[in-house]
């Protein structure tokens, strides 16, 4: 196993009791631990927005409003019940600013060490990397319960790795971007603080933006939305994503199949995506149906792009027809890849899902991908994870519905954008009563830490069973 | 193999060269027989429809409605483009009679055959029973290629176990209905009629009314709707669960793991459904909460049962809260049994897809259900299954709200309940433009004929594999 990525202290040291009793936690349930680390970073930021400090107009931010945001920082969704550009003061916004960095690079981090967990396997290189053929670790599928636990030592190595990793691809998108912003006519000073925020808010796929007008701003500046789209896509391929192929930039052949699977399945739902908004919206005057055909076309794939957990948006959501709405709570719930900063149940589980039906119709006795075999266990994973979704926005949509009887468009629409983190409104949201504001901050919460942790949760639990019982096959279908 | 139900010739004989050039066609592909008979039973009942002698004003009907109408019959779906009670002559409503019996029966056998080849196991009697111990064939769980073909004459003898069954309890229930339809006001001759009219339209989870009020008329006869949310359930658990269930009515353990898993999960979802449907509307004076409790408890129990495929309704579904619309979809999507006139993605689909979480988070390495294991393959069956229910239904509902510009909940509603032939209608369905009407025709057809096929065509396909790949892991959730 590799050793390199564990540091004795440095930076992130804490004082050594409180480290070991929570390296305990972390060796024995990561996932507690993960779920203990989320919670704790929302409180802590709902008591700072609270404080009158944090609002522009120096009053005491209500409850249910600061804790909606706290979650909405935390788990990176972008989903606001006040007015983001003129409701905090500049402390406020830091915090904003600080919360989305710890709450984007803390997920991508728990879901890459969880990741190893659910990849049965520890030694962050060697997982990491997952792409030379000669690898031993890559034969074992089976349960290997003495490396499950993880140190507190392995979570801040790779917390390094990320965290560097995620400032690097943000500086260079900052830093590209803030002349785009001065020549779209944004004063210098408030230009240098937008481009690196818009640059945080969109590798981190959290979506909320600095100025008032928002993305108008530069709606037709489309080197500046190629940036943003740019850092959107970075952040949600996911982590493992990113370190494989920089590693391999010339040798494809090794990346992993996970790579492979995130990567082709990324492309193809990005290019679905803005086909079918193109083929719905194309004589939509209130969205991008007046612009012309170049401006409508990279409008559908910037909406493509944005849909699957960005949450940024050059348009009204509410003047989409009933029917793109629908295609974006699609995309939406299937969200980014795994261990990113995007949310929903993830590119690789429906891949994996419809892998199963490939493998079905084809008559394989296993599912297969890339010259690789996929383990069945692995669909069962992402069965539970697809039910665990789809079980949290039903009860969310009805709850929601029945507290606030609008339309099940738009109150499908809000709770998927909050269970997959996206950010996307139809505006509903910003009027909504406060106990619907606590079911939205309950889903938001459930999907980001819940589905992330869900997986190892689920995988740890692996036990040896000491007999077998007799086969029988049900009709189904 | 068990020989006792094919027959020679007998009432169903078919001239030689048609049944030798059936038989073939059957014995190679029993999924494109299914999809065959099918339309070829819809296409005699639209011309049979449009022919001015079925209107009771006795001129042509118009293709979209005949053929919508056809399709609704033939798939006892119950959704209707025209007013049942009125539109049509005695002729009419006695095509819509006899074609809800053979889509019906249809059906019924055609799944039931189905059934054997998925299960990859044929004779008709061992397959139903599948209750003993001792069974030797149970232990096969890999492709049995060379039984997978279906003989003409188990079609024939098959088809006469069911009819004959169908027909006995369509008897029974009639002959109960009728006093209660007299008792109810109805005039003697008419409620003869009605009684086996109605007993039809429930054990076939149609749901077409013949007289003008509908349910309304006995909306408080707790006896006759108790009567038909019987045979509705009958109809909806399956043949397979009628047949093992009379035949072992003192021996529960001698059930299949089929019989019992579709029970308990059609007992959950019905009592599930009236409990959430009680807490949504008990308050909500245009459905049934200005009712005392003992009728709202009932009319909640009625509308759970009649969700999952029945389609008859004692409300207007138009006046229920949107959230209880979006909690009728997942019941309508899932369904019925497997080989039953219900539709959806069928019970056991659904169950077995939350055995798998279940196995998941237990740490099990195999689904397992009332002391008996699931082999893997049939949970890549039901993924197929539900995948293919929830493409059918979004691209449906796209396409319809593209259309019409209608609302997403109503528009959603009338393609499940279409997807699913349950029937339950907003009104939608009433004022639809032709395009969309052809639009809800292909989604019954696929609803019906495909989900029941698909699992054929799939399992058929069962293919040896000469060599295995390296094995590889992506990250899911
Ligand atoms: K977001
Ligand atoms: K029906």
């Amino acid at each position: 196993m590799s050793t390199t990525e564990r540091s004795p202290g440095g930076a992130l040291a804490v004082p050594s009791r409180i480290r070991r009793s929570l390296d305990q936690v972390a060796r024995r349930s990561p996932a507690r631990f993960a779920i203990l680390v989320f919670t704790a970073l929302i409180l802590v930021v709902t008591v700072l927005l609270i404080l009158p400090v944090s609002s522009a107009d120096g009053t005491a931010t209500d409850l249910p409003d600061a804790l909606f945001t706290a979650v909405s920082v935390i788990c990176v969704t972008g989903l606001t019940t006040v007015d983001m550009a003129t409701h905090w003061s500049t402390f406020g916004d830091t915090v904003v600013y600080v919360g989305v960095q710890v709450g984007g690079i803390g997920v991508l981090t728990l879901a890459s060490i969880l990741g190893m967990v659910v990849t049965r396997r520890l030694g962050l290189r060697s997982r990491l990397m997952a792409a030379s053929d000669t690898n031993p670790l890559r034969a074992h599928a089976g349960p290997v319960p003495e490396v499950q636990a993880v140190r507190l030592s392995d979570v801040r190595g790779l917390l390094r790795t990320v965290a560097l990793s995620a400032l690097a691809i943000e500086g260079a998108i900052g830093l590209l971007l803030f002349p785009r912003l001065v020549a779209d006519g944004i004063p210098v000073r408030d230009a240098f603080f937008d481009a690196f925020y818009y640059s945080a808010m969109a590798f981190t796929n959290t979506g909320f933006t600095p100025n008032a007008q928002g993305l108008d701003a530069f709606a037709h500046d489309y080197a500046a939305l190629t940036l943003i789209m740019i850092a959107v896509i970075l952040g949600s391929v996911g982590f493992p994503v990113i370190y494989v192929v920089t590693r391999n930039l010339r040798h494809p052949r090794r990346w992993s199949l996970h790579t492979k699977l995130t990567l082709t399945t990324s492309a193809i739902l990005l290019v679905l995506g803005a086909v079918v908004y193109l083929a719905l919206e194309y004589d939509n005057p209130r969205t991008f149906g007046h612009d012309d055909a170049g401006a409508t076309v990279f409008q559908s794939f910037f909406l493509s792009a944005m849909s699957r957990s960005g949450g940024f948006s050059t348009i009204d959501i509410a003047h989409l027809h009933d029917s793109s709405l629908l295609v974006t709570d699609m995309l939406m719930f299937i969200g980014g890849g795994s261990a990113s900063t995007a949310g929903g149940i993830k590119v690789t589980t429906l891949a994996v899902l419809f892998l199963a039906a490939v493998a079905e119709a084809r008559g394989r006795r296993s599912m297969e991908a890339f010259g690789r075999r996929i383990p069945s266990d692995v669909l069962r994973l992402a069965v539970s994870v697809a039910l665990w979704g789809a079980t949290i926005v039903a009860v969310g949509t009805i709850v929601v519905q029945q507290i606030t009887r609008e339309s099940l468009s738009h109150v499908l629409f809000e709770v998927i954008s909050a269970f997959a983190t996206c950010g996307l409104s139809t505006g509903l949201t910003g009027h909504l009563p406060d106990a619907a504001k606590y079911v939205l901050a309950v889903t938001m919460w459930m999907g980001r830490v819940g589905t992330v942790t869900l997986a190892v949760a689920l995988a740890q639990s692996q036990r040896r069973q000491l007999f077998t019982r007799p086969e029988e096959r049900p009709i189904v279908g």
